[in-house]
């Protein structure tokens, strides 16, 4: 990087999926970095836990990067933050939530000594070398939610993180409309803005209808347990659940290990109003009768770990579903998930469970009135839609257009893209290395293509090892050759099938080592070839074919 | 069975997922079925093609069974026949373009000669032993669906199949509502009604609204390509598209070979009307421009071979996506494809194109006024709710139960309940083998539990194989050990793991050796503990690990 007096921005990644948001901001020299979420893995990244950022652009101006800046508390946002400061270390601002749920992670990992962390309060700004940034409240899913208006020599920029527009939020503010225009009015470069519901029409709703609606079922359920899922991380849902639990004379447990955490750092914090001796444990459960109480759950997403789901499939250890018990998921599907959200359904319907999941939730992000309000308050000169898949973001530039702004102000932008942003052009001037880093256990980055690839190979149609000893200097086999399978057949029924393979195996070799063949990898070639096309004409399967050859002194 | 004077209802599969529709009716000694489809794997279900139901019952019984009806031509209903008529010989009936799917199918497989079949039209009957089957006029989306009504001494019993209600379809007549009340009026012991849209309030809308829609769309895109995505099987879609086309002056090219399959079978039969020179193939899309033809193809559920999922991600022989194209999906996604069908969408914005995707599908079965309103016309003593999850049929119970139906009315089945109903009762009195039968290219059956685990197993981990050759004598180590893995980690990045995991292997043997040791599973299952507890504690992965030793006379 040069000391051009030019703003560059520079998103990290979170442009092609949902998750892994983080955004460089560079201009004379000095970086700043907005979030540091991470993604969770694709279908065909089997056996993948997270996937994190690829920071080698942060880490080779390491000198420069002043501070990283944090929207919400939200694992799309905060969850990479453990990995990346284990290999980058920068002090680090938030929201009071934001930063406790930043610090659980940071305790997990033993960094919170050696990270340097501040506390911003919405209405507050902060100076990291040629930046101010100012935190501005906004509503989401979450509390504690800013946007950040990021000033600089170079231009502003806004950037609205995950956002609705709530006139009548459970907890605090509305959002800081009066303020969004202020800046508008003072001139704003550029507005990162979010996407994900931007194929939506209309407006989301409040988060204070979803309260209504559960009054109404807490009134129409005064019989039997009643047992509410929703995302751990929305703490006014659960407050609004309480509230009514508090209402209708109910008790409540908690259960799920993420929202416990969740919970008790915002109880912690005063963002959750529990009232005296409405919290009981799991195991106080037993002395009240069904019809006193509720519990509160994860597992909203049919996660098949989470509470919900051991509950759903009879392995819970502590909760029992019965018939008289009502299920209410206070959630969507998130895309990908319905067929799990539909099975953990289709057993709690099994065990005589009834089961609620409609009007029982809001969406946390703007529709496409909403964006254009934020549009309209700040007027930027260029639009660049973030957040969403492509599709989203391609649903928001319809929008923007729709507001008079034409393709040559409307930004879009792929991860790892260099723009730079003035008055007079904003372009893509450069490419950083970026791209997802896959965790997978302890392992970060060990996981790649061919990994990915073979793990995808051995579960279409598993795989056969096909060991053998030679003698070195007989050139005999003198033990084997064996075969060994897994995931391709159940051997005992296919015992004729795999007497032929063994056949197909000695022909191979036989007529490798006939024809005076030394070299391994020709008779490794030979099985390979053999046995796969024996097998593709028999099963029209591609099993993986693994030779393994040992060599004896003989 | 016996020679019971009891009707005995036996749905064989479909019951907890969606497919693999397959009912057994028995009366006196005789069994009819009706539908026999297949399923679509699970998740779960590593590398499986297809899953078709456990006939064990029928061919028990193989000398009672009369016959087999079908209700409509899609896959969930006569997809498993081939694999089902190799194990059973069964006249089969089914209406005229459903006979011509099926025909497809027993030509592929060489079945047309053995099997004896039936066309019935709509109105008329056919008697099977003690049974008389009448086919009613319904609407789905697929022309020539029925509903079954099933005499018999022991009672009748009306079958839906999968229908909606549609007062003003494209092609042929509204569902023949008429007979339904004047069967209603004669006394129904028990229906069996589609549950698939059962959540859902009010009526699903007429396949004619797509058509103005389609108009809305072929008006407003008058310059550049068209490309419209669908259902091989909707044949009243395709009929629209081709209208539109035709009425917008744009040739009509069909891609993806289900669709060229299924659109041949029903213009050879009459079911969809075609005017000349309309159609013209993919090799003379080069002589038309652009804004004069449009591409009707497979893939609008993003499956991964499908032509518009090669066309998407830039693979597809013939057709490159370019800006100025528009995608129009006329369809929904299936519960499980969204994040497909969302990766192509992303893709064909990726490469410019516009994508359209609201309101212009609409469903094929019926919501909750349309059930109320067959249940009101057949007036059926039982309701025995089908064809849907379990969540589904739970949501039908509780719209017939607000018709006045009380619990001993309503029948929930599972797959394989034997039910006995008359008059007085209607009870599970049985049992019958059924289940899941997994496909897997040639192999039908082969494919168990175990294999499943396995394929998971390596699907998550991978696979380290750990291969030495032993002197039967001199119980010494003559070759090996030898560590091999596949998806467990990129070797050339972990050397340092893979040479302590060697060192734990030896450490194994050696003990295990020096132990005295003669068994061989004793010491390889020194070896998988002593690598497991070893990669866990380094990795917090658990490949599968299995040990191969040879043995060579010393």
């Amino acid at each position: 990087m040069g000391k051009e007096k030019r703003l560059k921005i520079i998103p990290l990644g979170g442009l092609e999926a949902i998750g892994m948001n983080i955004t460089a901001f560079e201009y004379d020299g000095s970086i700043i970095v907005v979030d540091c979420g991470l993604a969770f893995p694709e279908d065909e990244m089997y056996g993948v836990d997270l996937v994190i950022p690829d920071i080698s652009y942060l880490l080779e101006n390491e000198s420069h990067v002043k501070g990283m800046v944090f929207t919400h508390g939200h694992e799309d946002h905060i969850g990479a933050l453990p990995y990346i400061l284990k290999q980058i270390n920068l002090p680090i601002y938030a929201t009071k939530l934001t930063m406790g749920l930043i610090e659980l992670k940071l305790e997990e990992q033993n960094l919170m000594k050696t990270t340097k962390r501040k506390v911003v309060h919405p209405g507050q700004s902060i100076n990291l070398g040629p930046f101010r940034i100012e935190f501005i409240k906004t509503n989401h899913s979450i509390q504690d939610a800013v946007a950040l208006a990021i000033y600089s020599p170079g231009g502003n920029v806004v950037h609205t993180g995950d956002f609705k527009v709530d006139y009548t939020p459970v907890f605090g503010d509305s959002i800081d409309l009066q303020r969004l225009a202020e800046i508008g009015k003072k001139g704003v470069l550029a507005l990162m803005c979010d996407s994900t519901n931007a194929e939506r029409p209309g407006y989301t709703p409040s988060e204070r209808t979803v309260g209504r609606a559960l009054d109404q079922i807490f009134s129409d359920h005064r019989t039997g347990r009643l047992i509410v899922a929703t995302f751990a991380s929305n703490v006014d849902r659960v407050q609004q659940i309480i509230d009514t639990a508090y209402k209708y004379g109910r008790k409540v447990i908690i259960e799920g290990r993420s929202m416990v955490n969740v919970i008790s750092t915002a109880e912690n914090l005063g963002y959750i109003n529990i009232p005296a001796n409405t919290l009981v444990t799991l195991d106080d459960m037993r002395n009240y009768p069904d019809d006193r109480m509720v519990l509160i759950t994860t597992g909203s997403q049919g996660e098949s770990m989470a509470a919900l789901s051991r509950m759903a499939a009879g392995i819970h250890k502590k909760v029992q579903i019965k018939p008289g018990d009502t299920i209410v998921f206070s959630s969507n599907p998130i895309p990908g998930n319905e067929k799990s959200v539909s099975k953990v359904m289709n057993e709690l319907y099994g065990k005589g469970a009834d089961v609620i999941f409609q009007d029982t939730h809001v969406s946390g992000h703007p529709c496409q009135e909403e964006i254009k309000l934020i549009y309209s308050l700040l007027k930027p000169r260029y639009a660049i839609p973030v957040h969403g898949e492509v599709r989203h973001r391609v649903a928001q530039a319809k929008v923007v257009r729709m507001l008079g702004y034409d393709d040559s102000h409307i930004i879009m932008m792929h991860s790892g893209d260099v723009c730079e942003i003035c008055d007079e052009y904003a372009r893509i001037t450069g490419h950083v290395q970026n791209g997802p880093i896959l965790v997978d256990g302890l392992g970060v980055g060990d996981v790649g293509n061919i990994v990915l690839r073979d793990r995808q190979h051995l579960a279409e149609d598993g795989i056969i090892i096909v060991v053998m000893t030679l003698g070195t200097a007989s050139r005999q086999i003198l033990a084997g050759p064996d075969i060994v399978s897994r995931g391709f057949v159940y051997v005992r029924d296919s015992e004729e099938l795999m007497f032929e393979a063994q056949e197909v195996v000695q022909d191979a070799i036989h007529k490798s080592l006939r024809g005076r063949i030394v070299d391994w990898s020709k008779i490794k070639n030979a099985i390979r070839d053999g046995l796969s096309d024996f097998l593709w004409k028999r099963t029209k399967r591609d099993p993986m074919i693994l030779p393994i050859i040992m060599e004896v002194n003989d």
